[in-house]
């Protein structure tokens, strides 16, 4: 049978299952990827398992997020998750070598294989032709103690590409163009295929672009196939060897279709506070700007600063507009000096930072209340930026740079047409700069015995967490809308990040930036009732951080009821006992008020039996029918309290 | 008669008094300088004092500190110094545009000017031949609006300099020399005039990192000779019309007198945690190194930063190292780049961070508890990292790019001794980069009067306070060493700096590294008794920050008692009304005890007439006899309540 390039990939992987829509399967996982803020918490499940040595081809630990260093914690963090790579076998990629997806790519990156990463952008890695799938850091632990991935079998969107892109827009606006059309869950349950003449005009690095936001499209994961483009960044990184050709066979058929003509693709941008809310530049032009960044894992390529960098070489960014720069990685940064790209911003007025996530995951950066910041970022949640009331656009590197230039947000088209400015086509490096040496190789399996786990203060155990309730008698204590992302659950910035080591100290922030006081409230009946979250359309999208399952758990969060899930969120909260249950009736939502007492009785047998669920109102007596979508084994886990007291129970 | 450069720069801007040492001078000011850690309060004093617009030649704002932008407020302190410089006709350079002392070095430094500020390192500036003094905020703004500082005419130290550094020793290393031999007090009451042959050795930057460090010894400041050495660096810079000879005159008489040989100077370590505690590298060597820094204002040439670059070009730091540059100024960091050690550093695995003072106020990079770190810095008092049990040692360049290479503390003899180094003599970028688009120039006089000040939510008015009771009647909270800082008092780092525009937020984090409790036990009584702390010799030594006397006396703070003051703190305690008392008898200090009601009486009386001043214990009767060392100016402020009242009265 003619396949595509998706149905490829897993079928050389399947460990179990069979690859229809809808079923269960097991995909065997070749390379992991952890970040600092996700990774600590994976080290502490490492340990929990009792791991002695990683058993995928590669696992890497990458330090991207927590780089500010305001106290103490994020350095004993760093050195924690070096012990612990030298421990299982990992390789550690130090603080300032760059962003884990970009650096990812250029140094291990392999057409073919497959990736599992504690982090939503993993997807990018779709870029060479790989399965790379963003999951909670427990699944990455367990891919890392060699067990296969678990996946409902997603169905696979063919995205049929034509044309050419025309001056001044570039691989951003193309995604931004998905996103206008398709929203913030256009993508969910389906792994986005790009396919079609239109493929072969994009560069490794264009494709990587458009890989990584495929989260903000809730996509499972999106694939490109593996060709001569790919071909030429392998061997500009020096690693021909590992290219291999991938391509869906002729006549493969696709699940769902969608075309994009490149050539009528403009530039776009999307409006504070959602990735989905897209318009075209010119519609929003104008409006004053006080901070453009460049930089993150959505535009980690060297044309994505140079392109910037020509456009303002001998030219100045308007007094009223902090420009920052943030390197995606060590490398890039390399190239781009090299290039004299770095001397063009740094001459045009930008702060440039040290190579990482920074200002993408509100480590710094933040903006002023209610003042435009500009960012070629993949995400602009409410405060993600830092700032409570922040209003964060997303848009390329052109339209970043025109707008910097100007102080106000302008189509780059406009500025060209204005200044005569031809549009820049900056070469790439090849070959790149290629300097291993902040990839610290894993230890010798007898030295890595020896190495014991250096915890400073901050590293607290994981909390245990007993079995699921029979009975749940619980107030609804918080009831959401459509769309709340893990943003708003286990809020990012440096206040927080910090703490993502420390769950008891972490659990302080949750839902804060809803409602201040749930973690109090929380926490006074944690030990009695516990409680019930009901949420809308799309529930827990954007960043996979577990923390967003366990915090609410720690906190007493027995079951959430929401009109629909994003997919890492709904494995978190399974994998850490969280029931997550779904209306059978979504207009139901309207009918709960916060407030109200949900009592959810005979709940193991039903869901181990696979019988009804109900809850009904304590005090009302109404009645609101509900499902899951829960595997066997998830729903093992979930009665267990979690993945982990499941498997401990397994192993003893 | 022959005088001293300093005798001359003062002699040529006295507006009263008599240079001798001891009596009360008022010096005219041509140029000043803020941060805006500490501008955000001096542009709150300009408005309370309803100034319409800069006296001074220059007045320049900075923004060098709060450059992290954890949340909303670093980033609307921004917007309101803007403001403020738009309003009362100061320069403003943007957040990126480099740490204040070498970036107003580079671009507006003049020999034979005169300049406070609101810093201080503000003494760096004697490397050009100005008089250049650290005060605190509200002297500068007294100064913005054209009035004379005043000042107790210091003595001057005379420190003649022969012969020539050797190989691997640098100016850190003089300077550190002095305080190993003196000690971080002793220069107090003095300026430090280096003379003799051997400072024609030495270059305009190097002498920026002697004077800088001037500070640390306690110095009223530091001056150098202009000669063909600053003649040299403003031609490099484009300004050699500003260049004006200055020199001792043959037979000019110091009242204090010391000698370095240059030749005898070695690799020196400052060791935790005091500037003073300086030892031979040799003598520590071998120690393990987590962290390297190199920059701030204590070593910001080109040459600082191409030195280590030559150093790591073609190596690698340790795998155990974080690395990270700071660079001083954005000028500094296209110099580099042009020259290629930004591409060394990087290669080397540097984390290169944006222009400002970062880590070396405790913005960032903070280490992990106990571990060491080497930086070029000027300061390693306890807990000024962000990292409360910190280990940070103070070295050269050269120091420490060796110790980066080896992962420990490693005198760079050595390692070229090993490797076979040649010491690196960089070329010093001649011309530089001159590019002051960073730096926003005042409006026009019409137009500033239209500016409105723009206030975020964060920015507090100033507090009012309330005249010098007659009897205070108050527990001594707190009682401390000798050498307390005010990081001490008034802490920098992440946490604390964001609040320095709003004193009552602020006002929780005063004293608490040395006692937690203060701030809450100080505020139960602020209303009723106040209270007084006894304090040891060099009392408030460090940072210029003017919040360290008035988030105290918002506490309720009345009086200091301590053995001898350190004279930016000093002057700031009388600027904002607390008394600042020394002990007649030094051995009375070990005779308190924390919790000693103390009363004095008749203290408006016996202050405005010079009469005896005593505390007695309240329950023991025990009497100590006091005294001050006031001016009669400094004493009515200390009656009116302040600065701030007395200029109020004095206007109405």
């Amino acid at each position: 049978m003619a396949r595509t390039v998706a149905h490829k990939l897993i079928g050389d992987h399947l460990a179990w299952g069979e690859a229809v829509p809808g079923e269960e399967i097991g995909i065997a996982v070749d390379q992991t990827l952890t970040q600092d803020a996700t990774g600590t918490l994976v080290m502490q499940e490492l340990e929990a398992l009792g791991l002695d040595r990683a058993a995928t081809q590669r696992s890497v630990q990458y330090v991207d997020h927590n780089l500010l260093q305001a106290d103490e914690k994020n350095a004993e963090d760093h050195t924690f998750l070096h012990s612990g790579c030298r421990r299982y076998g990992l390789w550690y990629s130090k603080a300032g070598n760059g962003v884990s997806h970009p650096t990812h790519m250029q140094r291990f990156g392999i057409p073919g294989a497959t990736m599992v990463g504690s982090d939503s952008h993993t997807c990018a890695a779709g870029s060479l032709g790989m399965l790379a799938i963003g999951v909670g850091g427990l699944e990455v632990a367990m891919a890392i103690a060699g067990r296969p991935l678990r996946l409902r079998m997603p169905r696979i969107w063919g995205v049929y590409l034509d044309g050419e892109l025309p001056d001044w827009s570039s691989a951003k606006d193309v995604i931004l163009e998905m996103l206008r059309r398709h929203g913030v869950s256009g993508g969910v349950n389906r792994i986005i295929e790009y396919h079609g003449p239109g493929v072969e005009t994009l560069t490794a690095m264009d494709r990587h672009v458009i890989a990584n936001m495929g989260a903000e499209l809730g996509a499972t994961t999106t694939v490109f196939p593996s060709d001569g483009a790919v071909r030429a960044f392998l061997r500009s990184q020096g690693r021909e060897d590992d290219f291999r050709e991938l391509a869906a066979d002729e006549g493969a058929e696709y699940d769902d279709h969608e075309h994009i003509d490149l050539s009528g693709i403009e530039p776009l941008i999307a409006a504070p506070s959602s990735p989905g809310n897209v318009v075209p530049v010119r519609e929003v032009a104008g409006r004053e700007v006080s901070q453009v960044v460049i930089g993150s894992s959505a535009n980690p390529g060297h044309r994505d600063f140079a392109v910037a960098a020509e456009m303002l070489r001998g030219r100045q960014t308007d007094s009223s507009v902090s420009f920052d720069v943030n390197p995606s990685s060590r490398q890039t940064l390399s190239d781009l000096t090299k290039a004299g790209a770095v001397l063009d911003l740094i001459n045009a007025g930008a702060r440039i930072h040290q190579a990482g996530c920074l200002g993408c995951i509100g480590i710094g950066q933040a903006p002023a209340v209610g003042r435009n910041s500009l960012r070629t970022f993949p995400r602009n949640f409410p405060g993600r930026s830092g700032t409570k009331e922040d209003s964060v656009w997303l848009c390329s590197p052109e339209t970043a740079a025109a707008s910097a230039l100007t102080g106000a947000i302008t189509d780059p088209r406009d500025l060209a047409a204005e200044l005569g400015m031809e549009y820049p086509r900056p070469e790439q490096p090849d070959p790149a700069t290629v300097n291993p040496a902040m990839f610290v190789p894993p230890l010798p399996p007898e030295e890595a015995r020896e190495q014991e786990l250096v915890k400073g203060p901050n590293i607290s155990a994981l909390p245990d967490l007993p079995e699921l309730p029979d009975r749940i008698e619980a107030p609804v204590l918080l009831k959401t809308g459509d769309n709340v992302s893990t943003d708003e659950i286990s809020p990012a910035g440096a206040r927080a990040l910090p703490f993502r080591s420390n769950i008891p100290e972490l659990a302080r922030f949750t839902f804060t930036q809803i409602d201040p006081d749930y973690p109090q409230r929380a926490a006074e009946i944690a030990d009695t009732t516990g409680h019930i979250i009901v949420g809308g359309e799309n529930y827990g999208q954007g960043s996979s951080r577990e923390h967003a399952a366990i915090t609410p758990r720690y906190l007493g969060l027995h079951a959430v009821i929401a009109k629909s899930y994003a997919r890492i969120h709904w494995q978190n909260l399974a994998n850490f006992g969280v029931l997550a249950l779904e209306f059978a009736d979504p207009a139901d939502h309207d009918r709960i008020s916060a407030g109200d007492v949900l009592v959810l009785d005979g709940l193991r047998d039903a869901l181990a039996s696979g019988g009804p669920l109900t809850a009904v109102g304590r005090d009302s007596g109404e009645r609101y029918e509900l499902r899951h979508n829960l595997s066997p084994h998830q729903v093992d886990a979930v009665l267990a309290g979690g993945e982990i007291p499941l498997m401990r129970r397994e192993l003893s």
